[in-house]
């Protein structure tokens, strides 16, 4: 459609096609783990896309901590499948042993367990597209097995990790391969935090936004990821490696906002939990209203010439014509700062939360992804 | 360095590298077009780059519109030898028959006539990195020759062209690779206007900020096509072209802000006409002020549902509040709408102009090159 297409895009069609491991009659297929919000979105959105004629691999099977479905060439029905099986003890994750190299799994979960198989996925030459900010996001290790792969037999597609597919982390890959160095990036990293915070008057309680949050899908299904800073946590660890920086989530100092009680509650308890967040966080905003100032839950980091990194994330009081307080809703907010933009950073702005923006930015890794064509190693 | 490098470039130098017409100990050569500030600060990075080894093409002459100096290695001294060069009838433009499939241009001139020229270099394998708008943002049959030749034996670099190098057409274009619709994009996109705005007072001289911002390099050498419009409506083409939709010049609805006896001025006679923009800039301003509002220099294109687009370009009386009336200086501050984006905007900012980054935005673009090998075709 478009006569100037992605740069992207055109250098990988005009790379010559060399033969690979797949008879060019077979077609990659894809697998989808998790049947949450992000799942069920990324399936309808899959729909419309094939329905609209994108090339786009064939659906093979939708799996949960429940169950694994073969799809049988009607998506939606294999996600419903999916999600209505019963409840049962967990059965040791996805079998993805009928996948050949070329095939792509999306990992549509929160799941540690899951983002550990990432890399021999990707030694098996399956692509991995990933919503789950535990593989670039958990140890470090993982994420340099990530990185040494990716690029190998198969592709590892991040971008609905950080700012469900801003150009963020693609903005710091881009300044880092032109030579540019980050010397700090410094933002609202989690539109759920966001969008609480934008919402909440001091008035209402808080814990009743949080439900209200968890509802529309912006939070993560454990609310704690969020209110706890583990989220942004893994975030900044993500752009901070993309940065070249290795950053191990023990050298991030994290302001959690959760009571003792909360933070240790069992999974099922967390709801009747949540009103422990209220008095605390009424007193700060409170404070904070006679400052003139708003809470914003921040994320940031910073290396000094020496190459040291600090790295936090918190709640922080901010007057009301800070830049960070622009933006609405679930709106990210980041500031790249690097040796090219020091006095001037580059902002980035745009909503980074929500099933439909993430998983738009799990098709767009895929449809990257199904344009291209490894060599033989 | 990092650990996660680019995607793009990890994706090609996992790509095959098939035979080409160069032999692998050719190195690649560049030809530097423009000696002006650009051109300067392109040669100052170059060496940095350099000589912290990084793998750059040998440049090969630098050529302005005075004539072309070869380089014997030294790359500064062969900017300085076309700078000194003494002024004489214009030679008929760069001689560039000894380049060779492979070789890159590097366009920073604002020069029509050599943008005409772009296609055909394309079509000699000739790859060309411009800071030179009136390629894709010259007559569209031109922006779409240059579309159909990019990715065959050639790549076309116009990372420099609109924001000087801030991921702008990069979402504009990724956003279309992954089926999304652009709806609008809104924004300041002259950093040169938007540093004349910000530091204008209404009580010095609109004029001599003119001066001041053609001195320090924000404006074009003839600050007309700023003050004029051509240089943000050259913007809008290439951004709206990279959108897929085919605007031309005239589709664009322009409110110069040159009065006629300055837009009609020979180009000697440029800085003594200034003044005629004084008396009815300080009526605008006077005006804004009693209405609370401020100055901005606005470019923006709408397309409806039935794919209609209407383009304009001009000055712009907004609340203080407006959203545009962010950032600072050479700022550039660019609200994209699309399907994905539609309630809120995915919101770019940055610095937009300049001699530094625009040169580090045409060092990007040879850098990606550098990774890239064309296909016998």
């Amino acid at each position: 459609v478009s006569a100037l297409a992605s740069p992207l895009a055109q250098l990988l069609r005009a790379a010559p096609k060399p033969h690979t491991r797949r008879a060019a009659t077979q077609v990659a297929r894809l697998v989808l783990l998790g049947t949450g919000t992000v799942g069920s979105a990324f399936v309808a959105r899959y729909q419309r896309l094939r329905d609209a004629q994108r090339a786009l691999p064939s659906l093979h099977s939708v799996a949960n901590a429940r169950g694994q479905v073969a799809c049988a060439g009607d998506a939606s029905a294999a996600l419903q499948a999916a999600v209505s099986m019963p409840r049962r003890p967990a059965a040791g994750g996805p079998d993805l042993s009928a996948l050949a190299a070329g095939d792509v799994v999306v990992d549509a979960t929160a799941s540690d367990a899951i983002a550990a198989r990432h890399p021999h996925w990707l030694a098996r030459g399956l692509h991995v597209v990933t919503a789950n900010k535990r593989g670039n996001g958990g140890e470090l290790a993982r994420a340099q097995a990530i990185a040494r792969l990716h690029g190998r037999a198969a592709l590892y597609g991040d971008s609905a990790t950080v700012g469900a597919g801003l150009p963020l982390l693609q903005a710091v890959r881009a300044l880092v391969a032109g030579g540019d160095r980050i010397h700090a990036v410094e933002g609202l990293l989690s539109g759920s935090m966001g969008w609480l915070f934008d919402r909440y008057d001091g008035m209402r309680l808080f814990s009743g936004f949080v439900r209200e949050a968890r509802a529309a899908g912006y939070t993560e299904p454990d609310p704690r990821l969020d209110l706890g800073g583990e989220d942004v946590m893994r975030k900044l660890l993500i752009l901070a490696r993309a940065a070249g920086i290795p950053l191990e989530a023990r050298d991030v100092a994290i302001e959690s906002l959760l009571p003792a009680s909360l933070a240790h509650a069992a999974t099922d308890a967390v709801d009747a939990q949540l009103g422990a967040l209220d008095a605390p966080l009424r007193e700060r905003y409170q404070q904070a209203w006679r400052d003139g100032a708003r809470l914003r839950f921040v994320g940031s980091f910073e290396r000094d010439a020496s190459g040291a990194c600090r790295a936090k994330v918190g709640l922080r009081a901010l007057p009301a014509t800070h830049p960070l307080c622009g933006g609405s809703g679930t709106d990210n907010r980041v500031a790249i700062r690097s040796c090219r933009y020091l006095d001037q950073p580059l902002v980035i702005q745009g909503p980074g939360a929500g099933a439909e923006v993430t998983a738009a930015a799990l098709l767009d890794d895929v449809l990257r992804i199904a344009d291209w064509m490894p060599g033989e190693a």
